[in-house]
């Protein structure tokens, strides 16, 4: 590292970031085993990948056995940014002090862990020791948002279910025990979606979510065709294709809508293919397809001019129509790097050409996706690296910015621009 | 910059370069006010895309109201690198020594602007500054070639119209006018085009240029179809849209053959599409999309072997398909970096790519595709400084090329291909 | 370079390499003459690609003429890799001295490789300077495997013929003379296939390999399908396009589940469009295509658990889905950066993506592909230095590996994952 990207990063270790989409759940937001840590998805997926029988982690077995799987494997993934995360963790929220995590000092850290684990709001102390101020949740819509400490967490309505579950009588029944509406018509499903985000909102929450398989087409709905589908799945009967195609169409327009009513920004997470590996570790079934384009939802963007959509992509060959789609839509923020694209390869360069190429306003600069509050630490930590690398190579040296420049574009990537967009 | 890369830029930057395709007005060449700089579209667009209203660039503003709106919200914008090309534009060509644009020092730069721009000829003084040596223009059809300064701007026939818009009563009656035939049948058509191209190419042409959708796909044409869609708009009738594909790949692939009887290279510039943002500035409405493949125009480049495709696309995801095609097929050559794909971030690795993989008798390296010559500056320099790294990191450094070498090959991409493969 | 990756590199030189992948012909595997080297597919086709008429590399030429119509012309393509690895290949392996091959010197190189090539058993001392350890072979399924030198080929089954050709009575009567059944039924293919894969293990062979066109899309077969398919082939009738699409996913699903039953690993090189430029020279005529995706391959990989699937893909943009798909199923192994892929300006970002978020014992880092043993040298060699590079700068330098451990992984993925992912 060069004396200028040394002295941009420990600046831009100060910034305090806002973390705008985690899985951070509100009752248990901190680890308070090793096993809430190593349980995270990446760890057991990629040491399956690597040849840990799905078995190994099974739910039924106990924590310490699946542990003792895990640990043994781990240096099959040592390579990865993943297991670098946990590295990061271990050491500098733990006091770890081994070189790898190894069946041998394996239980020292468990200890720590347990220790840390029960002092009081310890996931504050994360946060703050990871400098990040807020962190969004990503709610169900059913969720009692009633308990969350709106002192660092921010509620954020997730609608998969609705969009894409509607028809499922299990969800059909949390909602109507949420709303208390029985959704059979269009008219009803405005009705309880629009109670909703009223409940998210009034509890302080800032967006709301989605996340899209690569070839969704958000366009106009079809209120008649989405209107039989409701009456159909109102009576227990089951939908063809086409009626679920028009009604997850409609629903999620609904959700836009709805957005667009109550001012508030929709999270858009594109591309990601459920359940392609059903034999995998729970979590680690879904991937992805490079099919489809961001074009699909430009009549999305033109129709909802007031919706700020916050847009994640998941294959890192969308990443392109992303920046050039915010250089032109006003609406279109491009938002973290998400998933499968959330690893230094991929980050780099299109952090480069986001910072480049679209207004620098606009640019929602990451976002963790974590489980536990512990990860934010070394997920932050490795964007702001990155940033640090880029702004420094691309942008100070050569002289674009200034280094004061630079650090206030660091500024409004990490935190100012999503205070300004989510109004939090 | 290492020593060896500041070596190669410095030779780099003495090259008198051929950019070969812009869209400088032959009859007003450079700028005389600042809006004349602020126009490009991509200072409207991105600022619209930042936040400000199109409104606040509507036409009918006076001119020091655009800018006045402009100025104001540049710095929300500073980071990207089309603010890069203002600055250097503003201190290289105007004296300006401000940090940045801003509402307290743009009346100085305005006044420098207008001083200039009285000069006479000054856009060859422009252009030698720039190091250019020649600037390709895109005409159209009906323009009047014979104003043209030759010394220094090659025109070259834009076809869009011809192409696309062959039906459209409009372009019908201009290119009656201009050739004097009124086409209603295939062999019409193909007088009209073919007396356009040696009209174009008796005053200086070098080429045909055409942008086209990312789904177009030619292929040998099918003449009936053709004739009774011609037929049909010569009767003042509607275009069905089997009709209009029809005609559309008749009247691309006449454009190619009468490039092969004229003997000039064609332009192929891949993967617009027009209008996808119509609320947007003038200028800043089109878009793309990653979808398509350079596989369509296999059949083409089969066809005419005796034709030099010029090749740009728009999406960074075709620019492996463009190295790997141009690798193979004779008359395949890349050229440049267009638009959304000309930003650093894609340049880099690509133009890398293409110096592995390509020959480089075959490389056009870049144009500017610019609408006033100021702009011409710092894009080219842009192009250059990449230029000066890859040669510097990838080729001499590994010991790949000597220094001799790599500037032999800079000046194949900025100036000898070029002159070879268009004939200037 | 930095110390630290010149030190990296200087241990990944030790390195054996296991060559996963290759076209040495077992009975001529090292160059005799020049001819065998300029001959390579790379040379010809990028001369032709850079003017040279296909004419001058017509095989009825004298091979004299031949070098004579290239060596003239090589420099056009001196900035390629491929040129860079003549030269290697010249310097390294023959003593060549020259700055570039020119026809001044190349009667000098010409006449060393006549000498060399008559030592007995070059290959092995070319493959000992090379530090590749063993080199796969890519059989005729009709070859004889008796004659192979076992010490440092591995044979493989080339399975194109089989699954694509099945119908071609050429092929048919080549398979029955091979392995004595006439295939009519499904259950005869079964029997012909499963005693060809015998008969290969038998012979030392390590894994099945096929090559594929990118809308290829496996699925389990319809075995009804295949044998009116099978039957029409039989009675010597054509078949039509379902037919053949049905016959192909029948043998390609029958070709995985023989390497099931044998344990071995099947090699998939995905993505290539044959005889897309017919007027090239040979071997210089097949292209790609970005379009299609790799979750056409999820069901594949799902039902046969137990297959490791080595994938190479040949369009850049189905890089990420490589390393994703590898991320989350076991049985998908990254091997190697294949043809059009092969350059650095593709190894490099593709690599780093692998290491970051692939587990490392699943890597098979390169392969030559070669077709005369001495390009495993400078094709083994850009690959370590890009290794060295990547790691230096992308693992160590930022602490995430230790040297031990960036050569422990360079050691994995040159050959340790080979070794035992082929079981060689």
């Amino acid at each position: 590292m060069s004396d200028l990207e040394i002295r941009l990063l420990d600046e831009i270790l100060r910034i305090q970031a806002i973390d705008c989409h985690s899985h951070v759940p509100a009752g248990a937001p901190h680890a308070q085993t090793l096993g809430d840590l190593l349980g995270y998805h990446y760890y057991t997926e990629l040491l399956h990948s690597a040849g840990m029988p799905a078995e190994a982690v099974d739910p039924r077995k106990s924590e310490i056995e699946r542990i003792g799987e895990m640990v043994g494997r781990l240096d099959t993934i040592s390579n990865t940014v993943q297991y670098g995360w946990l590295m990061e963790v271990a050491r500098e929220l733990f006091g770890f002090s081994g070189d790898r995590l190894t069946p041998a000092n394996s239980n020292e850290l468990a200890q720590g862990i347990i220790e840390a684990g029960r002092q009081k709001d310890r996931y504050r102390a994360v946060l703050a020791k990871a400098r990040i101020e807020k962190v969004f949740l990503t709610n169900r819509f059913d969720e009692d948002l009633s308990a969350v400490d709106r002192s660092v967490f921010v509620p954020c309505l997730r609608t998969d279910d609705l969009v894409f579950q509607i028809a499922d009588p299990q969800v059909r029944r949390r909602l109507a025990s949420k709303t208390g509406t029985e959704v059979g018509s269009p008219e009803e499903a405005r009705a309880a979606v629009r109670w909703l985000m009223r409940y998210f909102v009034q509890h302080g929450a800032a967006s709301a979510a989605i996340s899209l398989p690569p070839d969704f087409s958000p366009h106009a709905p079809d209120e008649k065709a989405a209107g039989k589908a409701l009456a159909r799945a109102a009576a227990g009967k089951d939908l063809g294709a086409g009626d679920s195609a028009a009604l997850a169409v409609f629903m999620f327009d609904l959700v836009a809508d709805t957005c667009r009513q109550v001012h508030k920004p929709m999270q858009l997470m594109i591309g990601v293919i459920r359940d392609m590996y059903p034999a995998g570790v729970p979590g680690g079934r879904d991937l992805l397809s490079k099919r489809g384009s961001l074009a699909d939802y430009a009549d999305l963007f033109r129709r909802y001019p007031e919706v700020d959509f916050a847009v994640s992509v998941l294959s890192a060959t969308w990443a392109h129509e992303l920046a050039s789609f915010a250089w032109i839509f006003p609406n279109v923020k491009p938002s973290g790097h998400w998933w499968y694209s959330n690893v230094p390869a991929h980050i780099e360069p299109d952090l480069r050409a986001r910072l480049e190429a679209v207004p620098r306003v606009k640019l929602i600069g990451y976002y963790s996706d974590m489980y536990k509050v512990e990860f934010g630490l070394p997920k932050f930590n490795m964007y702001r690296r990155i940033l640090a690398r880029v702004l420094a190579r691309e942008f100070v040296e050569p002289g674009r910015m200034t280094e004061r420049q630079a650090i206030e574009t660091a500024g409004l990537l990490l935190r100012d621009n999503a205070k300004r967009i989510f109004g939090v």
